[in-house]
């Protein structure tokens, strides 16, 4: 594998040629797995491609164990130059040619077509323009947490410069002393809309130095000039070296192809076989290959293995549950707040890597960090008023053998941030998304605050497990059930104090013998009549209906569905077959826990009387038990509609 | 009304000491509103009060009229400190104090914790940070469009400068000329988290001059300095005149009261009474009042009355339909292109301000704007990769008296966005948002760009309209249906072209005659044995499915659901008289049109043999075709299971 040596200040003549014949080489794949598929990225791909080729050759890294710990990333920002990228890697032996080029853009086959990690060498999917240098953040955190000297490369389209995330990622770079990372922006001026200072003015440069990062202008296709700017990152021959560093290199679009240089056209458009023809051609290479190539596609089937990407694994002690008792009164959110610090005293030791991580933005109190952070400051990221930073980079630390909670209020967990978790449920992650001030429950702050959907947003990240206790109790145990799971995982809280709930003896219900288990509910009151299903911060104005109508002589049950997903479907369908079910809930009610039970019932062929009671209009500001008034969701509404049911 | 004159280069000792009385005035009510109420934000509010005053002195206004067209916009981006706004609105005339004081942070009031524009005088309701300066962006630009010579101010917390969504605004600010916006910067240096370069390092001015913004910096306790700031921008008498300004306003939270001074405590947390005597007796008054209002507050009704803030309404002409012939076969896009294009030819005149505008960002060929932006340069909105802010500044036009229309990709005009959309839909804004790109239909781009829960994820939006036409005859007239619709709207479409829907008779089935009722399903097919529902991009594989089903000899019904919301749910229950129903749809199964037929039969005690087919895992990379045959979607698939189904 052919590899440069950094201590010298220049490239040798016979290295430029190596990588000059390497380029070509790459050039003819970029052209041909386009055209091949009749799709595809060349022109940003050819932009980029002298400085993929001369970064693979200056890292560490190895085709045979790409993901040996001890290597240096490469984060694809502008994931569309996939064949740029799938060139490259297999120029260094990451994989053969043949599947790459007969399988891109295949619907099955592992060579999507913006970079994915189901091929071997990528280290992280992206697509949505933005996210890039986030993920490089969390990269480099993560090798500097666990004292790993290695680097993060993050190669950048110049237009995605435009999204806001970016700044977020390169301030948390700055804050974190991530100087192991190097941002290497292809700037050839073009994005799809054309010459992107017509498309929206920057002065790229003048921006990253306000955030008092190193900047290094280089031309993008002179493997020289480029080896100088990687060599003065990596030597730290920089203005700052506590800082990261930018490499603005200048490029032309569809470089070394001289009917494509410099056109926009060819940034989301293959060249027609006729011109790939002429570009192979002008690149030296028979043209021929182009309709032999085109022909075997035909029948080629796919066969090229996906890469395994899972998280890195992580061990740690979930330690002894709290319990609090009937004479408690407390929020969820400190209940979270003393699991994750027992959480970080058994697992966070001192001189060691920490492995339980903790992410928010400007809310530690709130969302109850600060003892988390007390006990291991290193562990805790402050990241700021910076939603869509945190969560991805909070996403990539989960992937990098941290059990990482990501905390801050359901707006923003959830509402705010959707898109980011999307990516990172594609990208494997296994992070904890622990939101606060979930629902009309947040009160006073009004209507912006009150996260009243975050059940109905989150069921479209397929996989994602769903969980929102209904006490401190459940809380504390639902946390130390998370730490030990395995995938992304959401758990729901409100803001208010809650009783602990007891169960008819009077004791806590989720007492001492109590074990959190997914896709299980739990029947908290047992009645003949019909059913009350709800979860979460409503759960006190339930019980104390429930006590009302026992009182008046009517029977109901009380199921509480503290798993959303999986969610027990087995439990509804016996609620349905003992009579009516009410659904209460702090949520929008047109997608939340109503509608699942509804669907539950529909789709097994049973039917049941149901009232769905919940949100149906934004709430206004005020204290949640006026607001759960204005809305039916108060004791003594649901006794009302209850009665009413049953009639 | 107190009012400045701007022509003096300086205040007068007079103006002074009445400001500093209605700084006292106003800094008692900011104390009393969140002691009375218990909670909310006294520290930033005092923070900022010296510029708010000031500002409303300045501008030009009238609390008799507060939505007269010739006014100068004051936007409050920190809207929790909604207690320093208020006061200085009540100061001005805009309302009585003792509505104000009495309901502030109460169910139902018009009075909520973050500025609403249910209070006369607020200009759009803020609480998420970050989102304030688009909104301004929005009317600053509204303000040029109309050519109406007035101004926006943005008055801004520093904390929320991190937000990314705030840089978009600035680019956009500078890129369509708003000189007429002026930024007021509360640099207080606290958030909640402490310190904010401590939370996260930043370099405000020098960012914001990275942007090339004018930037001036003053005392922001000093009436005179602000003046003499205020007048800079005003006077134009600034670096680049033709630039926006921001003023970064040096302040201390809890200005005014000894103990409250540069505390991030009193952040969000009121003075309890005791304190607040204290902070009344500092400001000179009778601190006996706390306890006489807080007496009353207890039996105060809340009967202020909710300020009307409807979009201001536009009148637009819808022209002709475009009818396509059963020869045609294109996408949707191009014929909502089409349509937008006949839109802006008959609605936007030359000389006048345009009527329709359209908003895209970096995708203006893709979402097929191309030929809107040719007829109508000025109404055509290029906003970049920047989707957070495009979707906040595309909300703030419709809501400004024009016929809006925001297009992309399906993953960024919903997925990315939903937040931004959230607060439009609580602004009462009337946007037409018309993605494309959704579903597996995508193809080739691969899964981040696959929007596959657009409609899990807008239902989740209060009152949204929600439409997916299955071709370009009803993309055409669903279209012209919104132009003239009140609210906000959503209209999705694949990528790919698809045939014209014809009837048996092989005519097309949304021809001449056919008007888009919205709540009104289109039976495509009738048949006996039971209901195929589907939307969208699959309906061509239903509708193949339907052709071999019959020449089998089974006979089904095929339901177009293009109205999402309103649902027909009379169709759907009619259904499932007939028989067993499958839902198809080209969207996560969980959430989409499957769920939403089992809720309703659920709902009205119905039932009906259910087969919901749809999206059940991420979609990989290839042809549409190939993505629905994976997942089950094709033709062959649908024949099989709906064979299964009625066995």
């Amino acid at each position: 594998m052919f590899k440069i040596d950094l201590s010298k200040e220049r490239l040798s003549q016979e290295e430029i040629k190596t990588l000059e014949e390497m380029w070509r080489r790459c050039a003819r794949r970029i052209i041909l797995s386009t055209t091949l598929a009749g799709c595809g990225h060349p022109g940003g791909s050819l932009s980029s491609l002298h400085m993929l080729i001369l970064l693979y050759a200056l890292i560490e890294h190895d085709p045979k164990n790409p993901r040996f710990p001890e290597r240096d990333r490469v984060v694809i920002s502008h994931g569309h130059i996939s064949p740029g990228v799938y060139s490259v890697l297999c120029e260094y032996g990451y994989f053969p040619e043949e599947p790459f080029l007969m399988e891109f853009r295949r619907a099955g086959s592992a060579f999507g077509g913006h970079v994915e990690q189901s091929v071997p060498g990528v280290e992280w999917n992206t697509g949505n323009l933005g996210q890039g240098l986030s993920a490089a953040c969390g990269m480099a955190r993560a090798l500097k947490l666990k004292e790993i000297p290695r680097r993060v490369f993050c190669v950048m389209g110049d237009g995605e410069q435009q999204k806001g995330q970016v700044i977020e990622a390169r301030r948390f770079a700055v804050k974190f002393g991530l100087n192991n990372l190097c941002a290497l922006i292809d700037y050839n001026r073009l994005q799809i809309g054309g010459r992107i200072y017509r498309v929206m003015p920057q002065d790229i440069a003048h921006e990253i130095k306000a955030t008092f990062w190193n900047v290094i202008e280089a031309n993008g296709h002179d493997f020289n000039d480029l080896y100088q700017a990687l060599r003065r990152f990596v030597t730290g021959e920089v203005l700052c070296p506590e800082k990261p560093t930018a490499i603005l290199a200048q490029t032309t679009m569809g470089k070394g192809i001289s009917f494509m240089e410099d056109d926009e056209k060819w940034h989301g458009m293959a060249l027609p076989p006729d011109l790939a023809k002429k570009a192979l051609e002008e690149l030296g290479f028979d043209p021929s290959e182009v309709d032999v190539l085109l022909e075997k596609r035909k029948s080629y089937e796919i066969s090229f293995p996906v890469f395994p990407h899972e998280p890195e694994p992580v061990e740690v002690e979930v330690g002894e549950p709290i319990l609090y008792g009937p004479e408690v009164k407390t929020d969820c959110r400190s209940a979270y707040g003393k699991a994750l610090a027992s959480l970080a005293e058994l697992n966070n030791k001192k001189g060691e890597p920490p492995k339980v991580l903790g992410v928010s933005c400007d809310l530690e109190g709130s969302v109850k960090m600060t003892a988390f952070r007390k006990i291991s400051p290193l562990a805790f990221h402050e990241v700021g008023i910076q939603e869509h930073h945190a969560a991805t980079v909070a996403g990539v630390l989960s992937k990098e053998g941290f059990l990482t909670f990501f905390s801050t209020f359901g707006v923003f967990a959830v509402d705010e941030t959707i898109n980011q978790h999307r990516l990172n449920v594609l990208n494997e992650t296994a992070l904890k998304i622990v939101a606060t001030h979930c629902g009309l429950d947040v009160g006073e702050d009004g209507p912006t605050h009150q996260c009243v959907d975050y059940l109905g947003l989150l069921l479209n990240l397929i996989g994602l497990e769903i969980y929102f206790p209904a006490d401190p109790n459940q809380t504390d145990r639902i946390i130390r059930y998370v730490a030990k799971s395995k995938g992304n995982v959401f758990v729901g809280m409100g803001r208010s104090k809650l009783p602990v709930i007891l169960n008819e003896a009077g004791e806590p219900f989720f007492g001492k013998d109590y074990v959190f288990t997914p896709g299980k509910a739990d029947l908290l009151r047992e009645g003949e009549e019909g059913t009350i299903i709800a979860f979460g911060s409503v759960m006190p104005q339930v019980l104390s209906a429930w006590e009302k109508l026992k009182s008046e002589g009517v029977s109901v049950s009380v199921l509480n569905m503290a798993s959303l997903r999986p969610l027990d479907e087995k439990a509804i369908l016996n609620a349905a077959e003992q009579g009516p079910i009410m659904v209460v809930e702090d949520h929008v009610v047109e997608t939340g826990l109503g509608s699942l039970v509804a669907k539950t019932l529909a789709k097994h062929g049973q039917s049941a009387k149901l009232c769905l009671k919940g949100v149906t209009r934004y709430g206004t500001s005020g204290k949640p038990a006026d607001l759960y008034r204005e809305q039916g969701l108060d004791a003594d509404s649901i006794v009302k509609d209850m009665k009413e049911l049953l009639a």
